[in-house]
């Protein structure tokens, strides 16, 4: 699993969104701590977990710290993508205490997203099974947070679907509607255009009934997006695409039935809430 | 109440925030758009609402509209701020299909979240009355979107807490523990240290028992911080800060417990949940 | 065709592009027009093509001249992706005479690479044929004008290749060596791995031999690359893939062999020099 | 020769140039990379010539790698603005086998452009001879280029003609009829008009006929530019300047005739073509 | 007084500010420096005052050696808020002689700037007295260097006021015109609503009589600003503000009549000249 | 005089130099406008000048109330460069009242600044004379502020000096401390090395004795800058250079002696004060 995890730290784009974060929080300053706290006091202290997670965004929450002051000594305990029992101490920083004070917030709220979406993700793939199909999240992401939710879904052992609309081929019904209107096209000719258009692209055409299922596979897509299905109507479909194409179920998935898709033989089920309705895990810095 | 929601429109740094997201989910270009949807085609969709809310990030749903294509056309009928039943119409969106399509799963996710979280700032001021504490939100945000959840709280009818570490004092524990070390100082002697530094600032400070908040209102703090104190032990705190300084309670309160508390006279009620931990609302974009 | 371009004012970056080039170009200001040029002396220009031409660029070169000054009035006579003889207006402007002095520069260059790049691709395409392969692109590209670059491909009928590294798989020598060192996995394993990591990206691999062909096809993967191989290898390998996957030919493709590789049946053969060795159309700003 | 090289590691815009340039290129990762390469393979690789070459870029390719991974280690063998045989390794690197595979296109695109125009450039030089005229580069780069295009023009032992329109003034066709329409000046006039606005900046005015450069050396401008004319009048027009100005040649320059324009005793040819029209130079990285 | 100074090497913003100043001032190169000092000769300077001064700044200055070289060894010897004697050595440079002639001037435009406001600040607060009025700056700043400015103001022993229109009320005429024009309201009234628009931050009320005094102050406020009153008035406000909020004093202070004010009792003294009309501190890079 | 003046609305950084100032001003919003200003209060309001001034910076005070709100209507009553008797009105707004109080300050900062620079200037032009020497300004601006303070110079009848270290030569005692230790050189061979290096730029060079002046003029700089020479021997030197280059006094002109300096034929005079110490001009908003 590790080898999806992506290099945060090499990334471009994560220095300055955590600078981002901190200029939204210190401003012009943290008031608080340079009114208070000597400029020369050290201190050290344990980022905590306070119930049983899987970890993420331990690395993001180094650099928080480190960007506040690059002389913060910070270890990570438990790497992103293990598991930690309430009470487990996850990362532990020392240096500057102003420096601490001032990116407690900022780490904190990047690991409690983070981490919970890890742990929330691996309920569901526990549920799935060793063999069974992947977990995928979807675009449903907080705005400006896309790679940082996605990669705690991978740390939670689910599987990344697109970035975005510029990765891969997703084909629905608006977009159908406004092709088939000129065009007077068939799904399977929506499919081949689009290959026309995106050779190097994956593309995948959602679907809500097995006829315009029959339809679409005649253009030979990568995937499937079975829309809105019945567990039964699901396994019907994914015999029916057998050796052609993968499939995927979304929509009114639940912890109560995701046990009946999984069942269907289906390729992957995607979960929008895992990143769009997230509970922040309970994480707490502690200073020593 | 809408005096106190800020002119979105006029901020330097929302259309940044906006080219940011467009720029994550977009990036090179919506393929499947552009390889089924005619340059010319035209379009009209509604943003509808299945669930009732109270309403937020309207404004910010027309500027992605917008930043995607400056010729698209939006009205806003149920503006921010505003309640709306389960099938309503928030926003009405009409011109080039391409840019709609574009433009859809950002300006839902904005939409989502920010009323998701005046929909749940709004069942709380309910329960607090008319007359009981103002609902706080805390920093406990989404990276990068402090701005957006404080204005959605508004919208709810809360009130914001400080924006950030810069804009008002609160002194925690840890802060008491670097100060007291070093200067053997009492709370009342931290409160004049704070308010020497920052004359301009208001200045809260966190108690833990009464004994504290006797020696802190010493110092005649503007607010203290009753933190995970019984109902009981609140009331009797306010009653000893009557006529001293204003009161907020935080940790532990719960929809069970909120009215408790909201009888006690505290002024303000502050809940961490309200950004950390948001379920998004049930919006969609219906195409016509 | 025109399908498959972006629209390219609508993209978040294109602005800072051509406020970067402007930046570069213009810095502290167009001495020679601001000390000779009268404030309020208007102009108008047509930018002329020299030589027949496919044309491309001519949206960001109105883009350019807006940005000097957003008064200037820009008509494109040729749009991207037509043809046009010597001698031919391609797009006029009028407005602030400084204006039009002081974008011109800036605006051939962008318009001078573009079209060069569409007009080789399309004698490409020619030579390709209509029923024959695609001509793909390259990440062969000036640092910085990738999505400029690629797009003037699909102007001059060439497909676009992957944007980048992070929109398709593509498994060469380098990235085997390390695999299979370590995992001792054979190539069908490499595209295995490849898939399990990220399901909705396609995948390709690079062979030289036929060999390695057969051992990759095992992983069905979406597309091999075919490197360096003669003709009638190439043949036998388009054999060898049939109703598996696509094929594509690049390195040592000239215009002399091209033909022969067309004729193979190979979907796709790429050539970096389309980008990495422009030759600059003979375009000119004149004033009238 | 060197000490007319800026020293590139200063420069405030050059990282942010690489930093656009990987983000185009790598996005949200390199997915092959990440997919079969272990996280903790190392590598060293060479970046070899596969042609005589004049190398330029070594230092810009150096910090791309250290821009992806700051622990990778470079040692540059040939530095910019030497010459190096087909076959030479000009820079080996080491480090993370990850971070070489992902920087490894965009240290590339960099340097074989770069190294091509350098090489390109001293094919001039030695044609103009050791006491013969300077050869320059003009603005016609490639956009977002501009530093590193003359940068490498420099290396190549040409000389750098303005940056842009701001640090030298260059007055043209263009501007002269905007300026006699109103002003009635001559040529001379206009020469006093831009040195009085700008008396810090070198003035060049360009002619077409000897009777203009009659007039304008009444103003006695620090060059002129004459365009188009055969090499017998540009002798003459040297010699009306002797005392005088500086003189530089343009247009119609080509290997075949640039030795007559040599002879004429000009101060200088500049030739668009080594920064317009750049055959990529042939270098590649070679793992180990 | 140290304690109320920020981290300026923490915030996120300065860096960005000196490379802006960097920008302006060296452009695409030093060429002076280029041309004529050799690449790897060395120097060491001194940073001198030619005057008595208070001294702020030398952290600023540091950070702009390094950015133009990060091998340049920099020792502050008077740190910020201390004074030195017209002659004394304030900060040493040494490390490559083109990167510290290169920085010098940029250097120095801060912290001449800098030093001047502290210096002028200190002056004044001297003149207030140990028990004197607290001497505030205001928002009269040079644009882009707010943060700066107010930084030398608390160097010189000044206290900072709001560092803009977001982390303080202050409800000045203006408001007032249009608050009353719709609302018929009273002063207390606008200083309640105020209150409850924004609880966590304090508030101020501009008066320019007694009257509006004694209005303003039913709403107690945390502060009012005495605008345009004489010694003798401002003396009766301050015993009409005793036991409800602090006083500012504004307008019209000299350092003639602030003897005058400061003798009053009023709480601060607010002096836009310290940073709106600055005259920089004789200071000067010696090469040694 | 105002063909010198660059049109400020087409560059590149000026709105971001607006939106800079306007974020540390305005920051998450101007709290008392949105607590008391109702939403839909208009206004309209004269920027006036209480002192007899030369006008600057009306333009960009323009763009700042645009850019709070771009549907402010700003009528400018008094162009840049034009004179005004204290009393005049010099430019008009109206529109969102709450977007005129929070533009106010940050406009004023930028006009005030300006205007001061411009009337400043002004004076010294006067005494120097309609056929006396060029005021010429220097590299001591406020950071970030480089084009603004030379743009306000120009108004004040003023000449730019260059705009930084990249866009003109000027040789200083360091740098030949530098060159001669090393080269062993004489002044006028520094001169013919910076002009092989940057054949483009004007090289200018400092002299502090007659015999120095002698050896650099026998280089044929472009300039000489006469550093705090009595106007005697600024007058010898002037007849040195007479029909060789232009000459540059400065150090230690004040008003009292700067009539004896314009009397000795010198071609400018620079003054650092200009911009290094600004006496903010007496400019308010007042609403009508």
């Amino acid at each position: 699993m590790s080898k999806s995890m992506l290099p945060l730290e090499q990334e471009p784009d994560l220095r300055e969104l955590i600078a981002r974060a901190l200029e939204e929080d210190v401003g012009s300053g943290d008031a608080t701590s340079l009114a208070l706290v000597p400029d020369d006091a050290t201190a050290s202290a344990a980022l905590v977990t306070r119930q049983d997670v899987i970890v993420a965004g331990m690395r993001v929450a180094a650099e928080v710290f480190r960007a506040v002051d690059a002389n913060v000594k910070v270890d990570i305990l438990v790497p992103d993508g293990e598991g930690a029992a309430a009470g487990a101490t996850l990362l532990r920083v020392s240096g500057s205490a102003r420096a601490l004070l001032t990116a407690e917030r900022t780490a904190l709220n990047f690991a409690q997203r983070m981490t919970a979406i890890a742990t929330a993700t691996k309920a569901l793939t526990r549920m799935a099974g060793d063999d069974g199909p992947l977990i995928l999240d979807t675009r449903k992401t907080a705005p400006g947070l896309r790679r940082l939710d996605k990669y705690a879904v991978a740390c939670g052992g689910g599987a990344n679907h697109r970035m975005g609309l510029h990765d891969a081929i997703l084909i629905k019904d608006n977009h159908l509607a406004f092709w088939s209107q000129k065009e007077k096209g068939t799904l399977a000719e929506a499919v081949a255009q689009a290959r026309k258009a995106y050779p190097h692209l994956k593309i995948e055409i959602e679907v809500d009934t097995l006829e315009q299922l029959r339809d679409a596979l005649a253009g030979r897509p990568d995937w499937v997006l079975l829309d809105n299905m019945s567990p039964a109507t699901v396994a019907e479909a994914v015999r029916l695409c057998d050796g052609i194409c993968k499939t995927e179920v979304s929509g009114g998935i639940t912890e109560k039935n995701l046990r009946d898709y999984a069942r269907t033989g289906v390729t992957a089920i995607s979960v929008g809430a895992l990143t769009h309705s997230v509970q922040a895990a309970d994480l707490a810095l502690e200073f020593e």
